[in-house]
């Protein structure tokens, strides 16, 4: 079983209530990589028998940070229309007096698509290839960078904190280490591999954490399932830095040019 | 009082529960305009007993129709931090056999923020002045137009409807008719304000409706005070159209250049 499978994996404990526990293999500087909580709580949905059709949007509120070990996913289809489903789901806790709390909050829509006359607006950055920006070129200060091959085109983490950031926007290649078939989840987790935007813009690194994320799936689980183990290309960039919290826009394609997935966050940073 | 603030007037009912109308005023093809909706349920939050800060993110799932007539809002703080509080909020209609069913369903951050470092990182973009561009120039084929000056500087809707769209970006100033000063409500109401990506796109007109969206405030009340009544610049572009669901990503400015909020969505297409 890959390791990612292993951080994801959840048993069933009752009618959308399923158990789950943190991974060490995906340990970040305070609980484990908000990516593969976030995956988990979308694999909820995915296995819960009520299911209709495919991710279509999710978004995740990160409460709390998750203490490292069990907790439980909740995941409740509220409202099934045709062709579309709608989701709300949570994960718990026990808190210090060992009262059930939450740490994240969730919502879903799923649905069953169809043909339809489509085209991608957003074509994807010339950059050279995962081959020519070679490995590795991100650090890793936690486990969870060490899952996944990111290799950095454009706007690496700073190698001197002297201040001097002007831009926000970083070009990586990403794929899992040792590779795996993209699926929904992988998906969801690689929308959140992004390094805080606050370090690359300011050339200092301040505690920065996601509150909210959300992600677009553009791709169903066929045109998924056909870029196997290849490269992703992710691009992100903030807009805006005020008050504690900056937001992070992004596109993730296939090495072939298919937009896969958008996704956007606010993140809280300190100073 | 002012016509927005009586669409999305609450009655207290309970601790977080509360009651609402549809209002004629912002009537849409089916059901109400959306952003009136979506600040509708921010109010909710924003009235609560239990709240702390201001709104960060919100997020809305529009799950289905809202019938013309009364609905119930639910607010419940599920996770109150030091300085940020986590909200999980729900829209009830009585379904056609009487039982109350989710209509929608949203989350939403709050917080107390901090004077912090900060930066725009996304230019307001160079377009003629509201005067210059004139109005009105969106024509008003439902009645929540109305309630709304808009004056699009580029990427207008088709006036032909000849399939031979190539963009999807608009530009364009907007503000509310009769002028009201800005809120967090209002910027929610006008995270919507851009017609469907895939008309202008396709120079096409078909069914269209926003599932899921998201906004995230970078701007605090003090800031949004201190705009009033002036004009709001927004521009939204799509990223993807495929299978049945196309993306926006859009910015609000102020006319002074300050960006106020970023928001998303993925909205249904037919064909």
């Amino acid at each position: 079983m890959h390791v990612f499978d292993q951080a994801i994996a959840l048993s069933v404990q009752g009618e959308g209530s399923y158990s789950g526990a943190t991974s060490p293999a995906y340990g970040n500087m305070v609980g484990p990589f908000g990516g593969v909580t976030a995956a988990t709580v979308l694999n909820a949905v995915l296995r819960h028998p009520a299911l209709l059709g495919e991710p279509v949007a999710l978004t995740v509120n990160f409460a709390a940070a998750l203490a490292d070990g069990a907790f439980t996913v909740h995941a409740r289809p509220v409202r099934t229309n045709r062709s579309t489903q709608h989701w709300v789901m949570e994960i718990t806790q026990p808190d210090a007096q060992g009262t059930e709390s939450t740490v994240l909050t969730a919502t879903a829509v799923t649905a069953a698509r169809r043909e339809t006359w489509g085209v991608d607006d957003a074509p994807m950055p010339a950059v050279p290839t995962p081959e020519a920006v070679g490995r590795p070129n991100m650090a890793a200060p936690v486990e969870w960078v060490r899952r996944y091959d990111i290799r950095i085109a454009e706007g690496a983490i700073p190698t001197t904190w002297d201040g001097r950031g002007d831009a926000s926007r970083s070009t990586l290649w990403v794929r899992e280490e040792p590779l795996r078939p993209l699926d929904f989840a992988s998906l969801a987790a690689m929308a959140d591999v992004f390094f805080p935007r606050v370090w690359l813009r300011r050339a200092t690194r301040v505690p920065a954490g996601t509150v909210s994320m959300t992600v677009y799936f553009h791709a169903g689980a066929a045109q998924l399932a056909a870029v196997g183990t290849g490269w992703l290309l992710g691009q992100a960039q903030a807009q805006a830095f005020r008050n504690g919290f900056f937001d992070q826009s992004a596109q993730v394609w296939s090495q072939a040019g298919a937009l896969l997935a958008t996704t956007h966050q606010t993140v809280y940073y300190k100073e």
